[in-house]
């Protein structure tokens, strides 16, 4: 058992976890004083899986990547990732993929793996070229530094106009014994196309088979990272990665195995959803949290799309940084679904206050007290639509004149 | 023949159409020292059509309304139009409701007309009650004021967050015979659900059937103002409304008819461009008038998903606002309608400069001179397909630092 594993609040600084290394350096293909290339070696052993943008223009890593985790990994041979910051390699036709096919075929060589073993991510300015020698350079040295304390470090190589790091470690317990999960992401908004692709990298130490992980990963996906918003604009380089290193099996029953999944998985869903959170508070330009609900519905897919409707527009986000209880832009963004509904049955909450009913407003009695509860960070939006039992729930950001600072004028 | 009829160029304050009259009022419900207040009476034998908001949740002078357009109107009687702007009267429950059937009824007396005859249009705050009594203690006066030169007072009385009024006059010859269109418009956005709604009333005096203007009214709206986006949004009181005074008729073989048809279909949808502009132009905030045109598609369908994706793009909007020549968030805008595509097929231009094609950028040979194109009010992006023969555009405006002031801090 690994050392760390006794301690269960420590930092990300010094969490480690069997059977996975970090390492990181400073490419100069983009930035000059910061780390912007990252390496990350996974044991022999290790099962790793992904989910990727739906954009129909996906990047060249994104095309490697996401037909590599669909075959099977050679099991007797390391498992290697690696991802930089600055350039996306998003829409570089031929040239991206010769890169990407570079990059692979030298750390294929240098860790005596299967192009099978080999991922790749990227996140930063769309169209440029990739000046990959610069990064096969460092390969070398990147493989000296590897470290397993290194996931501090590692979260901040893959940042772009983030303003802060995001990891997340935990250590969990499933019958008597200890796992742990710990993972880095970067983002700032749902995507921003532009030096500001979402990208997350998972990792734990249970052991489980790789088709099982897929379905969570997927699941996972769509219970935390799908549920976000900044600006409803999607990236080209969007992936999520979860990869277990197998170091830590239990031997149980059937029964109490599924018990025990189930358990994973709601730990692993924990570290998406905390992810995602994360991006969306540090959203571009973001002074406020909103989580948009909207409960009983008919089904599902009603509840989805007006939450989306909600926090994807710029008339509610906008209000939410005045601090304006301005509920006529939920109706017009719940209007705007042209989903039919049965409007007087329909009742809207901000903060906790109720604002309207049976098809108009509701006359609040403490306005002093709900202009007070705006002025705070986090902000609830809930939408009942007593139709059904369904809910759903989206985080988002405001929308501030920063925001449009940082985006007016952000290639050059 | 009308005397206004002898001049072509004439401005909108003293142009007059056969069998029209406007006039206007402050009162007082939201506005102090401006009117908000607007009838448009036609003579009897008019004809009046309309389009209305798609939002699920129509404000009750829409419901009235669209009713109302579809029932037989009394030909030997007046038609009447009432239009404020302050108080959107949406989302108000039966109390909108009871507010639009007691101005129908005072109008309906005070005209001596059917109820059927009477029109109902509102734009501004959702959710506030309208105080009517203060609305219908005008009508008195209103119809003392009448007035066939009251174009601009109209245009004027209807505005919300509008910078500019915005009026459409022109006169046309079919077979020798002088015709007349003018129209006044708001709206500061395609929708802004607050106070800025798009509203547009539309006459002529050219003689036609209501079921062919019926249909030449919703093909001239989906050519039109269907094809403008400010902020993606969609309001609650959107209201289109074609009218004739039927006052000039052709006596024309069916086929001669058919011509002097197109020839006026071609006018109203003229007409209804150029207010569409208008708004567009008005856009709160707005520094640029941007045209997104996608050419050679397969069907009409992929064209406007991906002129819409592109044009309510906040990432597109900013990068146009600050002049930024970043054509990998219009990829990032195409790739995200998850239409499937033939990448290496598609051309983007920006200002007519080439900027990507086989999959990737192209060098701009002089950058100097994109960058002084893109500093022009007016900017055109292009999107060529090259996988068939349908086209579509959408127009659209840049997002400011500016539009998150308006609307951050709006109701209060």
């Amino acid at each position: 058992m690994n050392k760390s594993d006794k301690r269960s609040n420590q930092s990300s600084k010094s969490f480690t976890l069997a059977g996975l290394k970090f390492a990181t350096c400073c490419s100069r293909t983009k930035y000059e004083n910061r780390d912007d290339l990252l390496l990350i070696v996974l044991d022999p052993g290790s099962h790793i899986c992904a989910c990727f943008t739906t954009s129909t223009m996906p990047s060249a890593p994104v095309i490697w990547s996401k037909k590599n985790v669909r075959k099977k990994q050679n099991a007797n041979q390391k498992l290697v990732l690696l991802v930089n910051a600055g350039i996306a390699n998003a829409f570089t036709g031929k040239q991206g993929l010769i890169a990407c096919e570079n990059k692979v075929l030298a750390l294929s060589s240098l860790f005596q793996c299967d192009i099978n073993n080999i991922f790749l991510s990227s996140t930063g300015v769309i169209g440029e070229q990739l000046p990959y020698h610069n990064i096969i350079k460092h390969f070398d040295f990147l493989r000296n530094e590897l470290s397993s304390s290194g996931l501090e470090a590692a979260s901040n190589a893959i940042l772009t106009t983030d303003l802060k790091p995001k990891t997340y470690t935990k250590k969990f317990k499933i019958d008597n014994k200890i796992f742990s999960i710990s993972a880095i992401a970067k983002g700032s908004g749902m995507i921003m196309p532009n030096m500001a692709t979402m990208l997350a990298f998972i990792f734990t130490d249970f052991a489980i088979d790789k088709k099982t992980l897929s379905l969570m990963t997927k699941k996972g996906v769509q219970e935390s990272f799908n549920r976000i918003s900044v600006d409803g604009d999607t990236s080209t380089s969007d992936s999520v990665f979860v990869a277990t290193t197998n170091k830590k099996c239990l031997e149980l029953t059937k029964d109490r195995k599924e018990k025990a999944l189930d358990i994973f998985y709601n730990e692993l869903k924990g570290a998406m959803i905390d992810l995602a959170k994360k991006i969306v508070m540090d959203g571009e330009g973001a002074t406020k949290f909103i989580a948009v609900r909207v409960k009983n519905a008919k089904d599902i897919n009603r509840a989805r799309r007006i939450c989306f409707s909600i926090a994807n527009s710029i008339l509610v986000k906008t209000a939410i940084a005045g601090e304006d209880a301005n509920w006529g832009r939920l109706i017009m963004a719940i209007g705007k679904t042209q989903i039919k509904l049965e409007i007087t049955k329909i009742k809207i909450y901000l903060q906790n206050f109720l604002l309207c009913k049976n098809g108009q407003g509701v006359e609040v009695v403490d306005e002093l007290l709900l202009s007070k509860a705006l002025k705070k960070r986090n902000i609830d939006i809930l939408v009942d639509l007593a139709e059904g039992d369904e809910e759903f729930i989206v985080w988002t950001s405001d929308l501030t004149e920063e925001y449009i600072k940082i985006n007016a004028d952000y290639r050059s």
